[in-house]
């Protein structure tokens, strides 16, 4: 799957990365420094900021705001995964050992705070009111789904937690990727609310998409076992399928009974949906999302920049497929 | 000792408490909303909220403005005491147990993350940009500091390293109280800058008031043991005034070699810097800082607030002895 869609965005991209990297000055611990490069050779994919160059340059923000914007959104993204890995005591994130890997879970969570301060302080560069607010509710709205996940039941079977949870978990920091950007180019509500929408549907898709692979992806691509979101408690999107279609399947019974600890039989259960049409289903659903993306910015689709927007929907629903 | 010049803040202390009480809304989880409840009752003292008060009402500030900035500023210190205690595995503080000692590291994690996100809402909500900046440039220093302190060798006799420590945890936070509150009332820089220093300086004698506290007040006050701090490898004030009079005693000539970890000396230690004049002269110390704070809202001393902002800078000094 090729990605011409980043073209325009590249050099952008490189200055949010600096951007990021200046932030460890010199006045900090050495240490620290060291922990944010890591952090920044780690890498991903840079999608939100992505989104916040194609966003922004579609109604002719200021570069200067959206390298600012984008590296607040990227350092908040970081930092609730650095926060995450520590909670879910994950090793590897990406191939790369996680910050709590290699450091303590003392400095593992001061690390994540200063990314916060860090984030916030970009946010408040942007120099708009309405973006700082916009941040610091995306940032309760991902603490507060984490929360939430952790205090609820394992092994729920829900589309209303489902939704809920992965909305707090992308959806929301998409959103405010498309959002916020836009916020820096036009004051016309209705075009803003259409670019939100944009982030919301593609951030909705994106996730479930994340959710597929965890069934049908290669572990080493993964980083993770195949089917660890069941195995873990967590019913995604295909499993909720699965269950819809074959409520007497004794696994399916099973785990509506509360044994997802049972792991040899969730494993079997992993292999029925993996080989079911669940899967398809899902990713059905994750089509409509960015079809609904896709319309929300249609008003727009004589710009240049419409048919990078279109590739990045496009890109998450088949990449790796 | 008296406290009169809490009597003109009292009910915006309320108005505080009542908003960071209503920031675990409905919406959230009911584990939450038990977690902030708990750590709004452990309470303390709200003296940087009295700040804010004192310092906006001399320059006829907004009144719901500085509630909301009252409440983001104690936000983001319990914010920063959640995620501390944690860190050092206290399971008291004020008496209470922490929200560590009841919940998992993981939720403990998550609910500092909370409330930091809840703080930068509240700044935010005080729609002055300078104050969202000055409020993530204090989280960083704050966190820059703990992390310096993680990272430092333990048992370092060294001033320079002692004031930029009680600057990143205390000095600073009080430094932004009074100076953020100052410019929701003034935009004259001299008078700013003038603010800004009293809530330094009362912040700086309000650490130093701490660490000699630690060698004299009663565990049962302090909620801690006697001398922690030095048994923990952490040199305050009163250790280094006696290490710089008594070079030769032979547990001081211990503690500069790096034997901090030799609990039964340390005690020993700790008895002699009680029963020493150091003591003294690191509260004289103190009361210096609380002079340059009085001297620099002289300029001041014809309005009313002037007299509670110099009786709170008095009782820093006076509180418990």
């Amino acid at each position: 799957m090729s990605t011409p869609f980043l073209t325009p965005v590249q050099d952008g991209i490189k200055e949010v990365e600096q951007l990021m990297r200046s932030q460890a000055g010199n006045e900090h611990h050495p240490d620290l420094r060291a922990a944010l490069e890591h952090l920044l050779v780690a890498g991903g994919k840079r999608i939100r900021p992505t989104i916040v160059f194609l966003a922004g340059n579609l109604f002719n923000a200021p570069h200067k705001k959206l390298v600012t914007l984008g590296a607040a959104i990227e350092m908040l993204h970081t930092a609730t995964l650095v926060h995450d890995d520590l909670i879910d005591g994950s090793l590897l994130r990406r191939g790369i050992p996680t910050l709590n890997a290699r450091w303590s879970p003392a400095a593992t969570v001061l690390t994540g705070d200063f990314l916060f301060g860090r984030a916030a302080k970009l946010a408040a560069e942007t120099d708009y009111l309405p973006i700082m607010k916009l941040f610091a509710e995306t940032l309760t709205v991902i603490v507060n789904g984490e929360l939430t996940q952790m205090f609820a039941a394992k092994g729920i079977i829900e589309r209303k937690n489902y939704y809920s949870r992965i909305y707090a978990k992308t959806g929301s920091l998409f959103e405010m990727s498309a959002l916020s950007a836009t916020m820096l180019g036009t004051e016309d509500e209705s075009v803003r609310a259409s670019m939100k929408t944009y982030g919301y549907e593609v951030g909705m898709a994106f996730q479930i998409m994340d959710d597929v692979l965890d069934f049908t992806g290669e572990q080493a691509t993964v980083g993770k076992p195949v089917g660890s979101d069941l195995l873990n408690g967590l019913v995604t999107l295909p499993a909720i399928y699965y269950v819809e279609s074959h409520p007497d399947n004794p696994e399916v019974k099973l785990l509506a009974e509360g044994g997802w600890g049972n792991t040899d039989k969730m494993e079997i259960l992993v292999k029925s949906i993996q080989s079911s049409n669940a899967i398809r289903h899902a990713i059905d659903e994750a089509v409509e999302h960015v079809d609904k993306a896709l319309d929300a910015i249609k008003p727009f689709n004589s710009s240049p920049e419409y048919e990078s927007l279109e590739g990045l929907a496009h890109y998450i629903v088949d990449r790796d497929f």
